[in-house]
């Protein structure tokens, strides 16, 4: 089974795709989609849905697992990011049903056993399970490979994280 | 000049189009696109998503407007909608650059003189620009007339108001 996993962003996203067979999870592709700040969002939306869109039609991926948006402050922010987030939704939902989404607390949990893990201990574990010789870079890669692992564990009870 | 004027949102999307002439502003359409809360929310924006493309394939907008998002409290609110504006602006950018936003204090201040004027007066002046027999139901259907033809009164400082 491939998954894809996303980190949803305006400037990055983050995304991770990982084969996972009966005894066995490897990597297959990790990396960024990219925007640039003086790009007319309506633009960055389109490069957003092309870029996926990209990587979906080349991995063909049986399921795509987003990371869940969380914010307490900044809500100009918030709302970027949500706008992007919707494009990545359709253009999943345009490619399958079989879509997924995580908090950071069930990725943190699936992956070290401790919803309230730091950051790194998240990221040691994604290059720990995925054989990788250093932690992938950047931030939003490591992060989306660490949803689309947490899939890959839970994917047992896909009927509770299905997105609704 | 035919201006398509949108409030955007998941359950409710606003819509508004009026023709502007040298001499005249006349409505063509208006209502809601609607969205059931017990779909799922990737379906109900591809939902979004195909109703906006239909008005915009019946109509061929000169120009897209749509209302900014404010939002003061609900965090959650906020991100499912701003996932649904996002989908209304590549929607709306895979059919034209002349895309508009204005916020709820520039759209008072164009239809009223007033920018903290109330929403029944908003509403009220829709119906006497428009030569409506009465205010357009529901509200997300006069909110998008009323950016619209915010639009349609504030274009020749186009530039200033695109969508960055």
């Amino acid at each position: 089974m491939i998954i894809l996993g996303i980190d949803p962003g305006i400037a990055i996203v983050g995304f991770g795709v990982i084969e996972k067979t009966r005894n066995d999870i490897k990597v297959i592709d990790y990396g960024v989609i990219t925007t640039h700040k003086d790009t007319r969002t309506p633009v960055r939306l389109q490069q957003v849905y092309s870029g996926i869109m990209q990587l979906i039609e080349k991995y063909k991926p049986d399921a795509i697992a987003l990371e869940e948006l969380f914010f307490n402050n900044n809500i100009t922010t918030a709302i970027t990011v949500a706008q992007a987030r919707g494009v990545l939704l359709i253009a999943s939902a345009n490619y399958t049903d079989n879509l997924y989404e995580y908090t950071p607390l069930q990725i943190k949990q699936a992956l070290t056993g401790n919803g309230r893990a730091e950051k790194k201990q998240v990221q040691y574990m994604v290059k720990a399970i995925l054989n990788l010789s250093s932690i992938p870079k950047p931030d939003d890669a490591a992060d989306a490979l660490a949803v689309a692992l947490t899939h890959a564990q839970t994917n047992t009870v896909l009927s509770q994280t299905q997105i609704r």
